[in-house]
């Protein structure tokens, strides 16, 4: 990795007028495995500019991606590979660089501080380097696990991509820092599942509910909520698929959609569109409850299994929809206007099983919080037996879809099924969720959820940036903890959440008091935010309030669509007993290891001037 | 691995008439490394008839272990690896066995129902198999540390040997269970530290100190006290080494062994031989409390530096000695007699530095406890700065030895040192600790500590097997935390440990209550080990109890040699602020990664009939 001799300002003159624009790349020694047969599936534009294509594949047999990375313009070259959260810093990079005399590529990582190493393993490995028209094309591959500690472990769920330019030769690997290069992040599910879009009906019909060109009001946070109707006479039909809407602009304002169909119990509902909290909104829009479809920011289009659809329209259902968007503005950004939304595709030929959307994890309350600080606190929400055994029919049913969602400090989620006791299989888990991408995943594996069951959604939460305990709540400043999953049959089970019951909480304020001798207030006039921002955050009382949670019974939300509970005793109920966890999920090795280089690879750079 | 022809019955009366007496092995595909020069320093004996013997040797550059095992008599096969506590499930392993016609070699881990499965990753290397008159010689290697999961990290410490024999052929490595075999295991410190065994003076001589052949009390637990005087003018020495005397028989009954030196405060000690807790017992043998020489069970002959000595004799130094013998006798056997003892050797030539002996860890008090049921309780004790800094002299002192020592339930211990608030360096540590083998141990680095440094000692605990909370205190069933440091030059400060400040003992006691509604007894007249005993065990207590520890002011005990606390406020003392921690030790993958089979080693075997 020494460079020879010429000094670096010659390295970079000669570089920049012999190689700058160069051109035919051969590798020097490529592996022989070839890359698989089918081209590659998806496909992303890194940065904003669009200058770094990422095009990959998955293969499961092998469990390793294959990823094709096309570089428009390059100049010294190019840094990409994946970070816990989009940092350029602990990340674990491919490095395709010069010294000005010759070009490397190598498998390396970068410390707390950006600076790059090379690995002492080498798991990306170098298939093909080609120039085309649109630009350098590398071909290369990475096991899912290497066993490589200083390799990022490739997970479902989230991963962050992370890239950086070099504008200029190296004079080795250890010389690059990323703190000064141009770098930006992208974050995809890079493990799609192996599942094709379902064949659509041939009369697939669409509708779009919006909003009226609104003005997006100048605060913080807003829930608009917005009634529209069925056409007269709508006869029963299943949407088969969706999408979003988001008003060319807003962007980055709209957080997320939810349509709600309203209750039959009502001949009809009252006009509105404006703020869900208003004091002109219609009490009756409580009742508008039922989940039609529902979206967030970094979500694509969602279709339904061939075998199911959403029901919706016809006699015994309400004529009435609530649209409800999440409108996001922390610049408080007055004016502008929005006409965002969904569009449903629908049919009239119904599918063979009505499909639905069940809330699982914790109820809005400011009872469930995390204190400020923690880097890795968890909340868990649990859909007890007791509800699933009242609620689900004998046959159980099918989750075939989840979608995450949590306010700003949420880092990772995760639903599991439990039965007997006994954890048995993860519904879905992000270990590297971010609130910024939230989209409906399609499950690998369909998830049968029987009569008796519990399911047990956990959120980790990072509030290293904050003064005060973060409450739960609606504020995207307070904190959810939802797992949204779509399944089939329908049943009335739309709410199955939990949260802990608030006479421990003031136990635990109680004694938080006693041992501190400080004053908090206790006071049962003061709300549980004001009690929580008066908690003295120190170890003792962050250890006992994640006792607490562990410990102290629940209070049930086991609701049907009318935001009515199923009936019985719902408050003080024991958390479920959890003998047998799930092994966590070890990274594997690869079986058989390639006997791999310890140092980079060098591409022999020919070429001619331009 | 299959086995061509042969049916299992044919091959093993094969193998006993060709095989099993014979013996030229030659290795089909030995790699080229060469052993190290040197022999194998440490030697020892696997099985109580010493038919399995092992040599090694360590290699700190290439971060290896060098093994010779001899096999005496071999039959079809042995079983050679560690585990994490001497058990052969969950164990990494080295098989040689046989189906009949070919013998194999390969590296092997056992699952938790001691089924043999070969390893994805080949790291016992095999080097040379060799038969010698003694017997079968197998020669190979392994790195401290592989990255393959299924493999044992070999650490400072206790490492368990286990061993399994073979007594006929298998037709495969995975039809191996170690359940159906001859087994056993051995504690050992595998990397000894490079120290050479100090030069001893030649003017060196011994005394030993002993119980007068004593009948050993036919109770569980005896700490037995012997007041014996040093002869008359004995002038000052220094004790440059010592080793046990156990009476031939006893060696499973004698625990632990100190001698103590009086206080010179008395002119004369009475005479006395009998348990410690007697009432006969004098109580001016509270007095003697000044540490000459420690030894526990597994220790060997212990010597001090070069530069070091321990003092005694000679004027302002007490003549009267008390031997203190902790007797284990959970059999309660009667009418043994016992003489054990210490065999001090010293020299008159004073040496350049006085030695000293510190307890470090917890107190020996019932507020420190161990909840039942817990696999990984940890105590932690601390030397705080404000000791230290009254106590040590500004150069500091240096601790060149450790004895950790917990009673039944130890799993794990480590001390570590902290300078302004920053964990700096491991005293020592031992991450498989045993309590059946508590060694004396030199470090492989002299750890200096400065006034105002602190010293924190944690011991993890498993009471697994335990219905009621385990105490802190003297019984055998009762727990103890502590490190014996060895240090020089020698201070006045003798112990420096801690234990939760009480009256937040009593706190928790009354929380507990409240929670659980449960009767448990705050009666301030209840013991403090029956308020334990009425605890509710559930998750919030024990997580409580877990945060209390972790937050509650401390009570010190930084006491002179004569029972006398250091002038201060000692009680309610703050806990030391420690804000950031040592990384744990991760395990270094073998920097350059030998391509290594993924089949066991064929060893050919030829030979001839006997």
């Amino acid at each position: 990795m020494q460079v020879p001799s010429p000094s670096m300002r010659e390295a970079a003159s000669m570089y920049g007028t012999a190689v700058a624009v160069f051109l035919v790349i051969l590798v020097a020694a490529l592996q022989s495995s070839a890359p698989p047969e089918s081209p590659f599936p998806y496909r992303i534009s890194l940065d904003p500019e669009g200058s770094l294509e990422l095009s990959w594949n998955v293969s499961y047999t092998q469990e390793t991606v294959y990823f094709q990375l096309l570089v428009q313009e390059l100049k010294a070259g190019v840094l990409f590979g994946m970070s816990d959260r989009g940092e350029l810093e602990n990340a674990d990079l491919v490095v395709l660089w010069t010294d000005g005399d010759n070009a490397y590529f190598g498998d390396a990582w970068s410390d707390q501080w950006g600076q790059i190493h090379l690995d002492s393993q080498q798991d990306y490995q170098l298939l093909q380097v080609q120039r085309t028209p649109e630009g350098l094309c590398l071909l290369f591959k990475r096991p899912f696990g290497t066993c490589d500690p200083k390799d990022y472990l490739i997970e479902d769920g989230t991963v962050h991509l992370v890239y950086g330019i070099l504008e200029e030769p190296f004079g080795s690997l250890e010389a690059i820092n990323t703190s000064g290069l141009q770098t930006g992040l992208q974050r995809v599910q890079l493990l799609k599942p192996n599942i094709s879009i379902p064949a659509l009906p041939s009369d697939m019909h669409s509708m779009e509910i919006h909003t009226p060109d609104i003005l997006i009001p100048g605060q913080k946070t807003t829930y608009w909520c917005h009634i529209t109707e069925l056409p007269d006479g709508f006869s029963r039909h299943h949407i088969v698929m969706y999408e979003p809407i988001v008003t060319k602009g807003n962007e980055a304002l709209v957080h997320h959609m939810e349509v709600f169909q309203c209750t039959a119990q009502f001949e009809s509902f009252p006009q509105f569109s404006g703020p869900c909290d208003s004091k002109m909104k219609p009490d009756h829009l409580n009742y508008c409850r039922h989940v039609l479809a529902a979206w967030a920011l970094g979500a694509k289009a969602f279709y339904y299994p061939e075998e199911a659809g959403l029901a919706f329209g016809g006699p015994g259902s309400s004529r009435y929809l609530r649209l409800e968007v999440h409108y996001h503005n922390p610049l408080k950004i007055q004016g502008r206007r929005d006409s965002s939304g969904i569009r449903l595709y629908y049919t009239a030929t119904l599918r063979r099983f009505d499909a639905g959307i069940m809330e699982l994890g914790l109820v809005y309350t400011p009872v469930m919080a995390i204190p400020p600080q923690e880097t890795a606190f968890v909340l868990t929400g649990y859909c007890t037996d007791k509800c699933t055994q009242l609620a689900l029919p004998p046959s159980g049913i099918h989750i075939f879809a989840s979608q995450l969602h949590t306010h700003l400090t949420g880092r990772k989620v995760v639903t599991v099924l439990a039965r007997d006791g006994r954890e048995r299989e993860v519904v879905n888990r992000d270990d590297h969720y971010s609130p910024h991408f939230q989209e409906i995943r399609m499950l690998k594996k369909i998830v049968s959820v029987q009569p008796g069951d519990v399911l047990i959604t956990s959120c980790t939460y990072n509030t290293g940036d904050r003064k005060l305990a973060t409450v739960g709540g609606f504020g995207i400043l307070e904190e959810m903890c939802v797992n949204y999953v779509h399944y089939y049959p329908q049943t009335q089970l739309e709410l199955c959440k939990s949260a802990v019951d608030p006479g421990f909480l003031q136990k635990y304020f109680h004694l938080v008091n006693r041992f501190n001798e400080e004053e908090v207030c206790t006071c049962p006039q003061a709300s549980v935010p004001k009690q929580f921002a008066s908690v003295p955050w120190n170890s003792f009382s962050r250890d006992v309030l994640r006792a607490l949670y562990g410990f102290a019974p629940i209070s049930m939300h086991c609701n049907k669509s009318s935001a009515v509970r199923f009936q019985g005793e719902w408050n003080r109920q024991p958390l479920p007993k959890i003998i047998s966890k799930l092994e966590e999920p070890t990274p594997r090795c690869p079986a058989s290891r390639v006997q791999s280089p310890t140092s980079p690879t060098v591409v022999s750079i020919g070429g001619s001037k331009s």
